[in-house]
């Protein structure tokens, strides 16, 4: 018999966790695996805010003796009654002896109470495992009970020598279709809404849809959040023709226009009003009003200005940048301001690589120092 | 017994034809083996211009009947007498029946006669196995054969946005030192020569030596050619007082200058007297001096006017990006040319990557569309 690690029983777990995405929100994604002489007797998922956790699950699942089994789980097993009762307290009564986490619960209130429970009834708790790649599946969730603010990731699309435009500002297609794909399944498709400013509206009139790769939408659509502090989109954009149910415009709060206000809200348009200093939108107050809206994952697409003000004001967590091999010239740098030295410039962390067609993506969290 | 395949064995050349890196030029590297029920019997590569063909090498290596034995070689066999006898007679003379091919000769006077003349004595040819890598290893040779110029390789430490230094200017260090110790092995050591602008020379005062991994310097070490149209140098840099010997200083020929002309000779070091215009050398001018110098393979490594010129006007064979993934912004860009369009760029094709601790290398073909 092949004998499985604590880490292959976990990845387990993530891949389960992973069927939860998008809807377990202001929940984490959550599996569980129960193993027993080195298979897994039963599983489970955290489904749905509201529906229960995924040890529950996993345990509720299984028929007969659990003594000798081991729980394994990506998060620590909640020990106070929330919508659901305490999964320590089924851990316990299973009769459960060891469990297997691979993060603690990232609330200060809760960190570690689960383990330290399960410990003092003589569960045997191993901490730890694919604590990395559990992070990362709940970094939304994890910004949301840390910081309550949405968790910012940011696309870009650049040359090789750090242009998102060409000198006539053109700037479709700097990337290669495969690697657009990619942005509309991995990213588009997994946010909760997509900032741009509002040049980036007049100048491509997009979509801002996520469409798999028969250019079909996914079922769940993006929000939508152009910076405009002047309310300058036109009643015409795509975003206001097709998407309209779904475009929120943050305008600056002592603007008037109130007719223009009046007919961009009755093509369903929500308009949010927002401090703004030289003509730029308070970032923070934005993203904390997209937080109360239950926007815990904001994907950032430009332009440039846009992209520079999320770079100086530090609200990026991560970046996503595809880089094509053209060497491009001109003024339309991704990053325009007055720089950085290199001992204390943003860079990117735990970085991954992806190789598309004439198109590589360096993905990572951005670190500033 | 295992079969091995034609790739395989071609593969034995191109490892084999290696070893004469650096001092077969203007020969091509070669190797050769031959094979005899599905085992290798002999096998040889060119040593050094002036010594035996590398299939001679190996058919003199092996005694007995070679009338059962492919012969693979990774270039086609020449058919004229050069310094020695044309391989294709002593092919023939060693009764050999099957010869596999890589690349054929680059000379539009040779090319395919050697593998006619073979055919036509009832010897099996096959033509392009491991083609592109025979290629690639050689591509300093054909570049010789058919353009008669130096092949030009670039070197680029960037930031991921695209700058070369800070905004305040320093440089010191963008790519990491796994990605430095890389560009001296791969790059440094291999060229004949390495390219710099005099502002380069100015600011950093770099030695341009070629050091392996414990710091010590290669046995052969690459000429020095300094773009300089002034004479600007400083007779106490370090490339003039560790480097002499090795340093060329191209200036603008009709600058007079002539104290210092000959200050900067007693040094050791050589003076180019090129063309200029705009405070620019010649780069055509430049390299095709350079070429019947010798010097067959140069790497240009900035600054960025310096880069921006091999650009604008076209030189540039292959490019190796360094990219760190920290964002600088400020003026220091790799190209601040006027710019290209998207659809017109130059662009880098037949693209590699490798990844170093926080740096990325992107290595491709220049493409001029």
């Amino acid at each position: 018999m092949k004998n499985y690690s604590d880490s292959y029983f976990m990845g387990e777990c993530l891949k389960l966790a992973e069927k939860g995405r998008g809807k377990t929100l202001p929940n984490p994604m959550v599996g569980a695996v129960l193993v027993k002489n080195g298979k897994i007797v039963s599983w489970g998922f955290h489904k749905k805010s509201g529906l229960p956790h995924a040890e529950v699950v996993a345990i509720n699942r299984v028929q007969g003796n659990l003594k000798e089994a081991a729980l394994y789980v990506n998060l620590e097993p909640c020990s106070s009654h929330g919508k659901t009762p305490p999964c320590v307290e089924k851990i316990l009564h299973a009769g459960i002896k060891r469990v297997v986490i691979a993060t603690r619960d990232p609330n200060p209130l809760h960190n570690g109470r689960g383990i330290k429970i399960l410990k003092q009834k003589g569960i045997k708790v191993k901490e730890g495992v694919l604590k990395k790649e559990a992070q990362y599946l709940n970094r939304v969730f994890f910004k949301h009970i840390v910081d309550k603010m949405p968790y910012v990731s940011v696309k870009v699309a650049q040359s090789l020598d750090g242009r998102m435009a060409d000198f006539k500002g053109e700037s479709k297609w700097i990337s290669s279709k495969d690697a657009r794909l990619y942005a509309h399944q991995e990213l588009r498709s997994k946010v909760s809404a997509i900032i741009v400013g509002i040049n980036t509206v007049l100048k491509d009139n997009p979509y801002l849809t996520a469409r798999n790769k028969n250019g079909e939408l996914f079922k769940t659509q993006p929000q939508i959040v152009v910076l405009d502090t002047r309310l300058r989109i036109p009643l015409t954009a795509n975003i206001i023709k097709k998407g309209a149910g779904r475009t929120i415009v943050a305008v600056d709060k002592n603007l008037i226009k109130d007719k223009k206000r009046e007919l961009v809200k009755k093509k369903g348009v929500r308009v949010f009003n927002i401090s703004s200093c030289d003509g730029k939108i308070n970032l923070k107050e934005l993203l904390k009003k997209l937080y109360r809206e239950g926007i815990y994952h904001v994907l950032v697409e430009g332009g440039g200005r846009v992209i520079e003000s999320f770079i100086n004001d530090k609200f990026i967590d991560e970046m996503y940048v595809f880089m094509n091999n053209a060497i491009l010239g001109g003024d339309y740098s991704v990053y325009n301001g007055k720089g950085f030295k290199i001992s204390s410039a943003p860079r990117l962390k735990n970085t991954e690589y992806k190789v598309f067609k004439d198109t590589i993506l360096i993905k990572g969290e951005l670190d500033y120092v």
